[in-house]
């Protein structure tokens, strides 16, 4: 097994993703952890990354984490702020096979708003593209919209979506109903005021009408991003917007930019944590 | 044990309520039956209310259901119509000590909507109130708002608003902080368009500041509702309005919809669904 000179790691909610890393900040492999009940400590961190990595080990390996809890200390960064240059905290425990960095979130405090594992992915597309100046939108439990200037995030704003979206209807999926989704997002721009009542009107009409109705996750879907795109307009309305996302989500908020006539365009998250990290590892962005 | 003349049930998502109805449709007891997996027909009902009505039974005793599952075949009466006058569906299947008559739900065409377990409420209602002419509010999980004039429902809207807020947040309780309610109400009613970003912020500002942040459930509670007030305008705005429900939610409502400078008050649920499935039960509302 090869040795890794370091590890990545992507702490969400519901998991860990982690990359041990080799020469030239190669990612050596990707291994998914669940977290069953939620880590609360270091140690806790430790155990659960160990039986996973420990292959890759040869004496204390650097592990560079984003996204960890914010109970764990790593702290806050207010904007304006480089990703790539946010420097990492040492908590003490752990394990002495493992030395750990946390990156520290970002915050704003008008309004109020937290970024918290986003910004390794901010780092990770910046690397591949420095000089980019616009608006990223990050689909998500809490989507995210960040005004990206000279490799700095300027300011931001999240707005709880995936997570409505998810507590409201089924999945939705890559073949959705693109006709539904974009009346809904038309309807709820328009009318955002209507947005729970037209949630149970969508409901509803499924009960009454099952075989006519369709698209209920579209329908559903639509209408919460409608509401959502009404009150970004500042994030996207003459701004250059990438969607930084995979997955039906990210579609559907595409189709939803483009037909309320965005500049728009899509790009695949896949690798940029890691890339990110090393970035931020690194302490600047990677050339071109 | 005293013998019951017939048993009144209110069926919801979550489990049974059941009354064994005496002499002079008294109410005999009040028994909460929590449903574990769903109920999906007419023998798994019986099998689920037996353990509890086995001792109020002499002879087949007629079980009138409000909120029955649509699967059931219960039906839909169209709007407008009078609760007191909807007439039950026997279903086949079943039990031989048990005569199950099932309440129809109430539909509406446009907007797409339906009553289903409220109209037993309402019924109850009107069986104090048969004069009252306005709008009746029931918050829960769908908040309804129905025109209720001459006994009957005229037209009513749902707002999927009590499941927003559960999945948002911790419950409201009754010490809920009201000028955080009203604040975030007020807001919402203003700007509907930024309520996923307000629900994003109100969270940072609770992670940020935590020691000067009151009321996360009162803060995301109001901007919820808020949004519903601005959408529901029409069944407000210059109507007599009752807020029909008990607890932290109700009395949200209420503050909510009087600081909004509506002619409102609350109601009491409690006895309210025995006395409408009575009223149903004898085909007309009970005299004052």
């Amino acid at each position: 097994m090869t040795q890794a000179h370091w590890i990545a790691v992507d702490w969400r909610a519901d998991g860990l993703t982690v990359w041990p890393m080799g020469d030239g900040d190669a990612v050596l492999d990707q291994i998914d952890v669940p977290l069953g009940a939620p880590v609360a400590d270091i140690s806790g961190f430790c155990a659960a990354i160990l039986p996973h990595v420990e292959p890759f080990l040869s004496g204390k390996t650097p592990v560079v984490v984003s996204g960890a809890p914010v109970a764990l200390g790593a702290g806050f960064v207010p904007v304006p702020c480089k990703p790539a240059e946010l420097s990492p905290v040492d908590p003490t425990g752990g394990d002495p096979r493992l030395s750990i960095h946390l990156i520290p979130a970002v915050s704003q405090g008008q309004p109020a708003d937290i970024l918290q594992g986003s910004e390794a992915l901010i780092a990770g597309y910046l690397a591949e593209h420095p000089k980019f100046d616009g608006i990223l939108c990050i689909p998500g439990p809490d989507t995210k919209w960040c005004h990206i200037s000279a490799e700095e995030i300027v300011s931001f704003q999240s707005f709880v979506i995936g997570e409505l979206i998810a507590s409201l209807a089924p999945p939705l999926t890559n073949d959705f109903d693109r006709s539904t989704l974009l009346n809904a997002v038309q309807d709820a721009m328009s009318n955002p005021h209507r947005m729970a009542s037209r949630l149970a009107t969508l409901r509803a009409e499924q009960v009454l009408n099952p075989t006519g109705a369709t698209g209920l996750a579209a329908g559903i879907a639509g209408t919460v991003i409608g509401v959502e795109l009404a009150g970004a307009r500042a994030y996207w309305l003459g701004q250059m917007v990438v969607v930084l996302g995979d997955g039906a989500l990210s579609e559907a908020y595409l189709a939803a930019l483009q037909d309320a006539g965005a500049m728009v365009e899509r790009a695949s998250v896949d690798g940029l944590i890691p890339k990110g990290l090393t970035a931020i590892r690194n302490g600047k962005p990677e050339a071109d």
